[in-house]
């Protein structure tokens, strides 16, 4: 894969090192950036030697937000569409969305939410605006002592996006997210680790190597099929009403495994052996 | 505003403090009091001098729980128009529901949840039954050391009210919420700042202060437009079942603020100057 | 009550201590057990002597997960009756789901979660699998020292059942959801209760009587009614999309405990008595 604003490093364990890569502007997050993360995310989910995603910034900065300096998507909205206040409501109630009138940020994260693999997030530095919702809806966020993140949308005026009011008072509840993004501050990588948005903080050395073993520990001798249903109950499991609903969706989950990678699973177990596990994200039914 | 069990002060900034003011009773919540939270926070809404509100007792208590001296409202239902079970089901479940069967805590929190403005709890004493529920519905809540919180309601045969079942579970988790709820205790202030039901402790002549502080670090310099729609934001998507939802939501929101105070907050950034916003919750869209 | 593969033991406080019975198999979840788990739980709910439940595991483990050394039900369906592909969603959108292809573990959640009395985990050595996910359906878990938990399904090729993708990221947030269920290892009580999975960590000896303690700090002096409704109330409000739908449930419970126990607790509050409590699970409407 080759990309102008994003490096696509696949290692020999499927483990994708994905680093936004505009260092000369703080990694910021230009129309470019946004359709090559959507591509990238979408050719996660169907490229099978991929198996988990890491996302980095090159240089000291993670992603330093929207580029103010592009023209005409200041907000990442496409404004040649000439949305108006009469007709957006509608454009945006229709299915499929309509272009146009559809937030950039939004469409990368529902591109992360759907790739079907584990993403870890390894924050090496500021992460601002966008920069730091879009790892919102990647699974776990590491930080390095140099990261620094902030959710400063009121301080333009503007508002999160990105589809951050569904991940983030899920990852460190509603009291935190509020505070966060009321306040609109730049968090050390401390503060953001005590209010559970951030999994764990390391020294900049160690921030990518941490978020390799676990990546590793995630995929080595792992079912790619059961990895993407297990995923998808989680993520479907927490937006649902009623365990009845994650009751259904378990059960064709399993039935699923029964026939697939855990028949093998279980087999291997009882034989003391390793699994072979061949099952991969195509093999997922709809669970939902 | 001129009320019987509460004082309404504004200060330069825009910032109310809302005091719960029957000090001889410790605050207990009467009928009176219930209505005029609601139009208080009715009032909130509707009056764009207020940018935040700070809530707190005054005296030794925050609110010491239902006055269960008061005639007839007990339960903080309005026993006059007598419901029967037979009927209660059906005036509960018609659009608008009907007054006289409904919770006057659950009256009063809808109001909070409705007013579009950041709203803190500052806990100066007990907060006991309605008295801790009320405080759900307020987006974070500080605490004074000698604050005593208390869901006691199971103590007397009754269940915790005020749609807290809709916020406690998602401030303090489900683990958290159900013992609160079951051992029906007084905690201290450190046990509930440790199961993050308040974001901080402090000392008795600190609390306000550090209220105030949070409160102005909300609004100054801050779109009321863009605060109103990002905590609209946060509370639909904590009740999504998918990211798409709040995709929706965002990409209408963003393109309002880009035609309002988003467009002046980043003329402003790249001019290097202070902004001037000027959009009030009544510019805000419907967002669900 | 008598079991094959649990001890029913209720105390003179109505205190049911269900042990998990199979210890020469280290309590490992199996046909027979998933059946009378969830016979035991219809019978809590039946029968009023009983107030809370306490469950726990014979000898040094809680339940080391689905017994593989079973004929034909190591995912915990029912694979006689043949499902295929083609068929199973529609078998499992009936309402009510045929059996069959229903989940073994989530039957028996799904019991816990109707019982309508408090449940406690007592974690008292591996809880493993199906161990590990049937707690998250209890109310609150404890662990012992020697506790070991482990979401393992991910060796397996299999996935989390048991509707634990409806509890578990309610318990410790979505992060840390995530990462237990993709590392699938094995926990250390201590680390388990870092996440906010267990409530408390205890000496081996210790746990049995702080389950007992909680439990009966529970029900002592309460009313079963108003603690049945908490219940459901809270776990509905977990998975409400708007405040409003609490207020509508919050309304009806009140009623009822207005016209039940609720009516003496207060008249026993003023009259500075103990209350005499006499509402049961059965009195309780539904809220939904």
């Amino acid at each position: 894969m080759h990309f102008e604003t994003l490096k696509w490093d696949v290692d020999e364990n499927g483990i994708l090192t994905l680093t936004l890569y505009r260092p000369e502007q703080l990694n910021a997050f230009s129309v470019t950036m946004a359709h090559e993360l959507e591509q990238a995310f979408r050719t996660v989910r169907a490229d099978d030697s991929v198996r988990a995603v890491i996302v980095t910034g090159e240089g000291r900065a993670f992603c330093a937000g929207m580029d103010l300096s592009a023209d005409g998507n200041v907000f990442g909205l496409d404004e040649a569409l000439n949305p108006t206040a009469e007709n957006l409501r509608d454009r945006l109630t229709e299915a499929p969305i309509q272009d146009g009138v559809r937030d950039a940020g939004g469409k990368v994260t529902l591109a992360i939410f759907d790739c079907d693999k584990p993403v870890i997030a390894a924050i090496n530095g500021a992460a601002v605006g966008i920069g730091a919702t879009m790892t919102l809806a990647m699974d776990i966020r590491l930080a390095s002592t140099q990261a620094r993140i902030g959710f400063v949308f009121g301080r333009l005026g503007i508002v999160p996006e990105a589809a951050s009011s569904f991940f983030l008072p899920r990852i460190v509840g509603i009291q935190n997210a509020l505070e966060l993004v009321y306040a609109a501050d730049i968090l050390q990588a401390e503060r953001a680790h005590e209010v559970g948005l951030v999994r764990s903080v390391h020294e900049p050395d160690d921030l990518l190597p941490e978020a390799h073993r676990l990546a590793l520990s995630f995929v080595q001798g792992r079912s790619s099929a059961a990895l993407a249903m297990a995923r998808r109950l989680l993520y479907a499991g927490v937006g649902s009403s009623h365990p009845l609903e994650a009751h259904r969706r378990d059960s064709l989950a399993m039935w699923h495994a029964s026939v697939g990678d855990g028949k093998e699973g279980v087999a291997a177990f009882l034989e003391k052996r390793d699994p072979v596990f061949t099952g991969t994200v195509r093999d997922v039914p709809e669970l939902g």
